[in-house]
């Protein structure tokens, strides 16, 4: 297996760099290839933004979807999107590195992700969900929470970690990735030099080395698919519910 | 009444640039004074970054926190988050103005949340959430959604746009904020010339009109406090659940 791991952290040193460490290792031991994009170290830039597209489709107005599906059909990808999605078509797992601000993905992944699953290239409006481009790869949150796991509990303060993660999980599903069960730790504080706090962040290690060694028996997250809405976009009554809505009942 | 507006859009001839135009517009007719900050206009970096710090708390590591919190002791922010910051400062009202990208804010309305609402200048681990620093303050989301209505209810295949918008609202309460009503219209494609399609957008724009001028009556999206947790960050069973995990069952 061929793994891509994109890490949006601004210090290397960070328990963010120490976690992907430990995934090459563990996954290089195993016998699988890994690719990193540490988009901090690659200055990547996360703006969507008209100066990133040398021939312009349309050059009186920059509409985003337009020029992304211009830029699939003629390969003309700015240098540094076109070397990510050659990233992307070679790996058979996509792993997201990061840590939880603001309870979402920071700028520099959010950006990643704006610029590279683009429109025409990996869905189009039919192709997309299960029968998104990128079917057959799997994909991996794993990010880290600064807070209490306590607080992530359903009636904790900063709400259930599964409806967090929902909008980047959807997003993979979207684009016809397997999501596969995220990692995500708490109690993951910035510089901790605290023995105990340490001692946390060795536990999470090793869980997230257990956590990629069973990668293959890791429970998929469940999305429904174009065979579950009608075509007003809405669950059919006989559908199993995946949705945001119904997956914190079950 | 002094208004922030923040946009994210890189065209500004986008919807979401007419949305700024009539809330401008209509603001100012009201009496109202407004300010704008157009991110792509004005180059705004949204990666949080060690560059942007010239006075370095600690050089061996970056530490985002850390830094934030001594940028904000000494007055040294970059430039740009100080300006934005003076910004902040002085509205009564902060308006996000953005398109829904893969279900959550673009990259550079996301990198302003990073660099701009900082620790230490906008809360600290005690003033925050309803003791935040910018309490006072009201602030309200206007997002613009590319696909049709009934997707973004509770069964619909985008997910139920409450729980959708709930992280970027959650950040505003936790600063201190009073969260308003969102506006959020579907339907909103890039660069639509249809009739059909130009009609729709000419009644959003009415609709936001009159959202802003009912300014003082529109209902707050209700949050949590402390006074509703225990020590552990979890509801208290006395406590009125406005959790995300409650909240849809409204």
């Amino acid at each position: 297996m061929h793994v891509l791991i994109v890490l949006a952290h601004p210090e290397r040193k960070s328990f963010n760099g120490q976690l992907v460490d430990r995934a090459i290792a563990t996954l290089a031991a195993a016998g699988h290839t890994v690719e990193l994009s540490d988009l901090y170290a690659m200055d990547f830039d996360p703006r969507e933004h008209p100066r990133h597209y040398t021939s312009r489709a349309c050059l009186d107005r920059f509409d985003v979807q337009l020029e992304q599906r211009a830029a699939a059909e003629n390969r003309s990808f700015a240098s540094d999107v076109a070397a990510e999605l050659d990233k992307v078509w070679r790996a058979d797992l996509l792993v997201l590195q990061y840590p939880l601000w603001w309870y979402q993905p920071p700028a520099m992944m959010k950006g990643w992700i704006d610029r590279v699953l683009a429109y025409g290239e990996t869905y189009t409006s039919r192709l997309r969900y299960d029968c998104g481009k990128l079917k057959g790869k799997r994909a991996m949150v794993s990010v880290t929470l600064g807070g209490p796991a306590a607080t992530y509990a359903h009636n904790g303060r900063n709400g259930d970690i599964e409806l967090l993660l929902w909008p980047t999980q959807m997003t993979m599903h979207y684009v016809g990735m397997t999501v596969l069960q995220p990692f995500a730790p708490a109690d993951v504080f910035g510089d901790a030099i605290d023995p105990d706090v340490q001692a946390v962040l060795g536990e999470h290690l090793d869980a997230f080395e257990r956590h990629l060694s069973d990668i293959d028996s890791l429970p998929v997250v469940p999305f429904n698919g174009w065979s579950d809405w009608n075509d007003k976009g809405q669950l059919l009554p006989s559908a199993q519910d995946h949705s945001l809505f119904m997956r914190q009942l079950r």
